[in-house]
This record gives C-alpha cells, sequence and structure tokens, in this order.
C-alpha cells in the first residue's frame, strides 16, 4: 500500500512513522508512506497556502490551489481515496479501517488554521474522516490514528496474523483483563482462575469477563453483534443482578 | 500545567510537541511536558516490562511495577489524574478536555503490547480514556490528542482567546463552510452572498449552514443543545424539505 500525506507540518510525523508496528511495515516493504508539505505546491512565490476568509471572521483559511496542485501531482492521474481529515467527517470505526486497508493507495489531507476553503471538501475529496467529537490544532495526530489503524490490518505487517483478532472492537466485545507476573504485587493479587491450568474454565472466565465489561461500560457494541445461546443467557443473569441492586 | 507522558516510545513525541500550538504554548511557559520511559522504571537487569500472560495467550503484558513505580516517582506524593490511554476507557470528548484542562497536573499512560496488567487498571488509575472504536498500537496517538486538545484550552495559549469559539463542537454545532480566495478557482466560485459586505446577511448564513451540515451529517448533536426560536424555526424547515424530497 501507499500511503500519502499533505500537511504543513512534516516535522510532526517521523517519530512516529519511525517506532513501533509502522516502522516495521515500512522495513518489510508492506506500505510506503510518503509526507508532503502543501506548501511546496503554492505557486506564490512568498509560499503563502493560507489567505483571510471571504466574509470576515477570525482565522486563516487553507487555500484550494496548493491542494488541488498537491494531489494532482501526487496522484497523477490515477484516482486514489482522497481522505480529508476534519471534525464534520464521518466518524472513523474499526470498520471504516477495514475498508480503507483494501485500498492500494490513500491520499490524506491534514488541514489546520481556522479551516479549509470549502472547494477543497466539495470538488476534491472522496472521505472525509474524524476521529471523534473533540477540537484538535491540526488533522495530522488524526491521519497518523487512522494510519497507525489501517497499516495493522494489512497482511504480514503483526507478526503473529491472529494477534489483532483479539483486540477490543476487531471481535465487537471489549477485551478481559490480563495479569502477568508477579502473582502478588502488593498484596493485589491474580485471579485464581489464571493459575488454575484448566484452559476451558480460563476460556470461561475470560469471555465472561469481556461480555461483562462490555455490558458495564459499552451496551451499545452488544446490541450490534449475534450473540451465542451461552452468551445471552449471561447477560441475562448481569442484567437480573444490575437490576437486584 | 504539568503533563507527564508515560511510554514505551518516547521518540515518538519530540515532533508532536515541538510543532504548532504545543510548541508555542511550551514556549511561553502555559505548559511542561514531560515524556518518560517506562522502560527506566522497570527494576528488572534486563530493563523488561512486559511479560507472559497468565491463563496463556498470545502477546505481551505490561507488567505492574514499572509503571506503579514510574508514577509514584513522578507525582512525588501530589495526588493528580493518572489517566490511562485504553480502547476500553470513556470516549473523548471537548467535555473532557474541558474538564482536564482545569487541572494542575496530568500524568498520561500509554500502553503497548497485549494489554496492561489489570492491576494498573484498578489500583493505579484514575480516568481511562478512549478516543475512538478502532484499534491502534499502543495509547502514544491518543495522548498525543488529549494533550493538543488540552493544551488549546488553556488561557493564554490560543493567540487570539476567542478563536477557538467557532471551532466544531465548541459551539456545539458543526463549522459553516469557509472560502478564501481566488473567488473563482477553475470556475467553482464563492457564494455570493460572501462577497456582499452584508455582515448580518453573511452570520445568518453562516448560522444556517452551521445548522444545515449539523442536522446533514450530525443530528445527535442538535438534540443536545438549545437552539433559539429563530435556529429552532430554521431546522423546521430543514426536515420539511428533507421529508418532502
Amino acid at each position: 500500500m501507499k500511503i500519502h500525506v499533505l500537511t504543513l507540518f512534516p516535522e510532526m510525523f517521523p517519530g512516529v512513522f519511525g517506532s513501533s508496528i509502522l516502522k516495521k511495515a515500512q522495513e518489510k516493504g508492506l506500505v510506503e508512506i510518503h509526507v508532503s508539505n502543501i506548501r511546496d505546491f503554492s505557486d506564490n512565490k512568498h509560499k503563502q497556502v493560507d489567505d483571510y476568509p471571504y466574509g470576515g471572521g477570525a482565522g486563516m483559511v487553507l487555500k484550494p490551489e496548493p491542494v488541488f496542485r498537491a494531489v494532482e501531482e501526487i496522484t497523477q492521474g490515477k484516482n486514489p481515496r482522497i481522505i480529508l481529515m476534519c471534525p464534520q467527517g464521518e466518524r472513523f470505526t474499526q470498520k471504516k479501517a477495514e475498508e480503507l486497508a483494501q485500498e492500494e493507495e490513500l491520499v490524506l489531507i491534514c488541514g489546520h488554521y481556522e479551516g479549509y476553503d470549502e472547494r477543497i471538501r466539495e470538488y476534491l475529496v472522496t472521505d472525509e474522516i474524524s476521529i471523534g467529537d473533540f477540537v484538535l490544532t491540526g488533522g495530522e495526530i488524526p491521519a497518523m490514528a487512522v494510519i497507525d489503524a489501517v497499516v495493522r490490518l494489512i497482511p504480514g505487517v503483526l507478526g503473529q496474523e491472529a494477534s489483532h483478532i483479539h483486540d477490543s472492537f476487531s471481535t465487537g466485545l471489549l477485551e478481559h483483563p490480563h495479569y502477568t507476573r508477579p502473582q502478588d504485587f502488593r498484596g493485589m493479587k491474580v485471579p485464581d482462575v489464571l493459575l488454575s491450568g484448566n484452559h476451558q474454565k480460563i476460556e470461561e472466565w475470560r469471555m465472561e469477563q469481556s461480555l461483562k465489561r462490555t455490558f458495564e461500560r459499552r451496551p451499545d457494541l452488544l446490541e450490534q453483534m449475534e450473540l451465542t445461546p451461552k452468551q445471552k443467557a449471561y447477560i441475562e443473569t448481569l442484567k437480573r443482578k444490575s437490576t437486584e441492586r
């Protein structure tokens, strides 16, 4: 996969793209990530990329030309998804990450300043993505989140193919608790069942913990998934307990 | 404000913390950000911070000792909020950012590997925050998002005190479209009203656009806010139009 990032702050990215899984994915040749400065596509001799908003108001607006030109030069006539990182976009989810992981090429545009010229949104981009209802300085951190989530899903990127299957949201449930040594840390102990060596019991405990945590913290996730009869029965027990309290 | 980040990948942060608003906020002395490597708090001679999960399974689990020790050394007897970045946490919102911006000191713990030892969650942290329903390699990118959102809200950080008031979510509505020069870009034009010089009309158009966009993309936000009678009337018009189609 090829990923292009358009930004006014290219210096934000090397630390993130040079670490951990993203670093390994590039070293293995499974993904190429290119970061370009929108400023390099300005035809203005002062490399100006923003200007005052029509109609007045505070802040500066990212101009259309340098962004259109950057996308045109980068895509060279191909038609990849052009993703605008913006707070008004579709909420990013694991499902969207899975969809984007199927693409051969992606372009992510990170805005800054007060906003983008609306023509970028209307005529250039194919997707608008938001990572949540909070205000950030620019689209750079959201772009990092999208790229990390997508690249993890490219086959071969994770050491053990299976290791992302149990992650939260990949199964539709929140993860069960994890414990590692020491068995007793300042009096805080690991649950007995995990030390029992009885694998069936351990699996049952984990599934119950996973269901319990999801029931307590994110009941909306339960409504979206198909539960087995056994899981349903356990959820009914949890419901009874919570109303009895 | 003082912000401490605990991570296994400290090299991910300087590019982000050294750019744009976060850089300026630190230069102005309004925030101090310290990034520490959890590995430096391991008492193990191999600086080991993870171990196999009790009960078996793939992946490694972050051990409790180095994380407890790091937090204890950093907080020195004070009681700041200890925030665990984790997919099972409370969803981060602008409201949470506003709440955290009131604090004098924050500690953010970024996990990696398969998960954290449950005792960290149960006995050490005060808040668990997730930025959304997607799987990332670690808590580093989410921590960057939280820090950026929080630091922007510290008085004096943004050049114009007012400039974050109009951002999406700060008003409860999505932002209206922005336009800047050129007036005609390859035949794509700026709406006439913005060129009219009539400020009252411009304000009205912007409010309507803001309401329209929120109605179309995020009707859930409208339900959460108190609208003026004029805004309500406009929303009613939009509803009628959408059912007529």
